[in-house]
């Protein structure tokens, strides 16, 4: 089958833009004939042309009117890698708007206006595709929407961030502590020279809100996702996660509650040794998927970079290519029934790790049990190590509390004359 | 969007058949949301309606005919669960004629007549799908061909048969010989009371021929595959790999080689510890992917099961339902260019694992390596562990050499007065 010649417009020629027109000229005979139709790329635009680039762009592609790229006649798709939700929102809805198919990497876009734009998108009758926006290569939002689509997904739990990643297999691999590894993986250009978005878990919850929307019909308020980085981990506790068959990853979790409620957070987490997502290393990313039919499936890729995301843009671009020759376009829509409603911190059930720093005296073990168990926070085990000063550390493994039982029972300990601070709390992932 | 009703035949109702029923009928309302249009089972084919069954199918829905589910006129969707090359392929290619689209699980018809069920499913215009033809729940299949397209694939490697990984696991962490393992893999319903096709590796052999002609955009020839088992791996091994930072697991391998020919096999290889094929346990299956532009992507899950393959199943029967509803049949079609021409056992160059028992005497190690070395396969290292009597064992690791250079090179040392048997000859997938 020889389709009608399918024209594609990229806006933002950065890391991914240029990875997408690499990827689709240079192999453009294969995807031709994969697609059932040529796909050119015909214009492309930028607001600098002066940089250097990997690619080279003809004059005739080349363009600074993104605008101009929207609204383009012989267009049929509008590929954007902006990033950002200012001036790449307004391009995509205008896209959208002009009867192009869209297909954007941007995470960002899609975890916040991603309602707004699938919605424009339906009434239009064109395809807005975003594999490119979660876990770079993986083709985990396809096998979400057309593969596991069948399943009831009580869980995904995933290693969306390579950059973190790379940090804590380096802390625990080497035994750094968290600047060092920051500062490695910004020299070797895993990191930002601003690494918030990154260590923080910001990248990560957006694109944990994408994928738990997808996966639950449920539109995940990115906003609600409870959230916290891992800046404040330490090779203490990697050391002793390791001592209790750990190891610490930043994993994003998204659960269907039993009350209708979904339970989503981003945050380090203790991970056994023996799970399959413990064993993903550096800056791969992995998503470990959680049906009642398929059981339990594991995606594992390089999510980021500018071949690796291409390739999911492009397969985007081809997907659309493939429903717009066929007249189908929207044939896998949205299918969010409204909006999640998340459960609080308070609601959420977990096993926790909990290192305190107490002082060295006898009793201090049986004072502070006694004030968990009051509280009701049951121990799973606990270690002690040898002290050889005048304070001592107490590593307890909880079974699954609430974070209101385990902060009232943290206050509590606080309030003793034994108990110096407690150093970190750090939630268990069986 | 709500679509018309799409009807579907089910042939067989064994383990897969009744997967496949209970999630369509289960889960049916989010499936019809999912999939834009209702999706009914209306009739289920088998022989045997007397056997006891998980799932219960009404009399309106059961027949013994399974030529009239292939021929009725309210059938959009035809299923075959059925197995094997004989009446499964007539079926098949009789919904095909009568304008169904199908959906298998068939692994053995699919690599050896999937060229003549797919070229007539192009010629009828419908669609055969057969994502659970190949590890179950994991949905490699449409991340090859829409996810990953966009790709040279240079190499896939998978661990693609769930019976013979399970006693591999089982054979590594607790030390049994093969036949407990196997016996162990029976008694828990892992493998059948013959256990042939899996420990032989011709299930993997199906398997691998299916992914690589997707992959390759090449028919793979299933009988000139090369093809070993595990029967003849021994607890010695396996504690020697370990010592060696490997883990032995039964690969099917294919290779894009410089010269256009592909290099196709299954055998139980060395896979290094840090892979994250060897941390692939127990019955899971997965599925090694590197392309140009993706790098290194993994999908891991189960490779079989009712509801695990059912999971597949049905994703298939949903695209089919989505096409047919848009008029979109043949919308993703088989893209093979001719037959694939597959490398000859003397092509592949290869590391290698042999060990030998030699006669424990002084110049063993000399004039065994100086053979090897004249037959021009270097040595990576060498392991002699110390010996309790009148024979000894030599253990060596080879950089990558031939199968031929490796026989000549066995050949000869057979024929010394030092060395009393080759052991062991297993490949290392570096």
């Amino acid at each position: 089958m020889a389709g009608r010649q399918v024209n594609v417009g990229i806006l933002g020629f950065g890391i991914v833009g240029s990875g997408t027109y690499h990827i689709l000229t240079d192999n453009a005979e294969q995807i031709e004939q994969r697609a059932g139709c040529p796909i050119v790329v015909t214009r492309v635009a930028d607001i600098d042309w002066e940089r250097p680039r990997p690619c080279v762009v003809s004059p005739q592609q080349r363009t600074t009117d993104a605008v101009a790229v929207v609204n383009d006649p012989e267009g049929d798709i509008v590929v954007e890698t902006i990033g950002g939700v200012g001036i790449a929102q307004d391009l995509v809805l205008a896209a959208i708007a002009a009867g192009k198919s869209v297909v954007t990497s941007n995470k960002e876009l899609m975890a916040k206006h991603g309602e707004r734009i699938l919605a424009a998108a339906r009434d239009r009758g064109v395809d807005v595709q975003f594999e490119g926006s979660v876990c770079g290569a993986i083709p985990v939002i396809r096998s979400l929407k057309e593969g596991l689509e069948a399943n009831r997904i009580r869980q995904i739990k995933g290693i969306l961030n390579g950059t973190t990643n790379y940090i804590l297999t380096r802390m625990t691999e080497d035994g750094l502590p968290f600047r060092d590894a920051l500062a490695e993986a910004q020299s070797l250009g895993y990191a930002e020279q601003d690494p918030t978005a990154d260590v923080e878990g910001i990248d990560a919850t957006n694109k944990i809100a994408i994928l738990a929307s997808i996966a639950f019909g449920l539109r995940v308020p990115v906003g609600e996702v409870h959230r916290e980085g891992i800046a404040h981990i330490t090779p203490t506790d990697i050391r002793y996660a390791g001592e209790l068959g750990y190891v610490i990853k930043l994993l994003a979790v998204a659960k269907r509650g039993s009350n209708g409620k979904l339970e989503v957070h981003v945050s380090p987490c203790f991970v056994p040794r023996k799970h399959p997502l413990a064993s993903v290393s550096n800056v791969f990313n992995a998503v470990f998927i959680e049906g009642h039919a398929c059981d339990q499936v594991m995606l594992y890729g390089r999510g980021a970079g500018s071949l690796p995301t291409g390739s999911a843009v492009v397969s985007d671009v081809i997907d659309c290519a493939r429903n717009i020759v066929r007249g189908a376009q929207g044939r896998v829509p949205c299918t969010c029934e409204g909006a999640a409603t998340l459960k609080s911190l308070d609601e959420i059930e977990t096993s926790a790790y909990l290192r305190m720093t107490v002082k060295d005296r006898p009793g201090v073990l049986g004072k502070t049990a006694t004030i968990l168990g009051e509280e009701g926070v049951s121990v799973k085990s606990v270690i002690q190590p040898e002290a050889g000063g005048e304070r001592a550390e107490i590593v307890w493994l909880t079974y699954a509390t609430t974070e209101h039982r385990l902060r009232a029972a943290c206050a509590r300990l606080q309030e003793t004359d034994v108990v110096e601070e407690i150093a970190a709390i750090i939630r268990v992932e069986d």
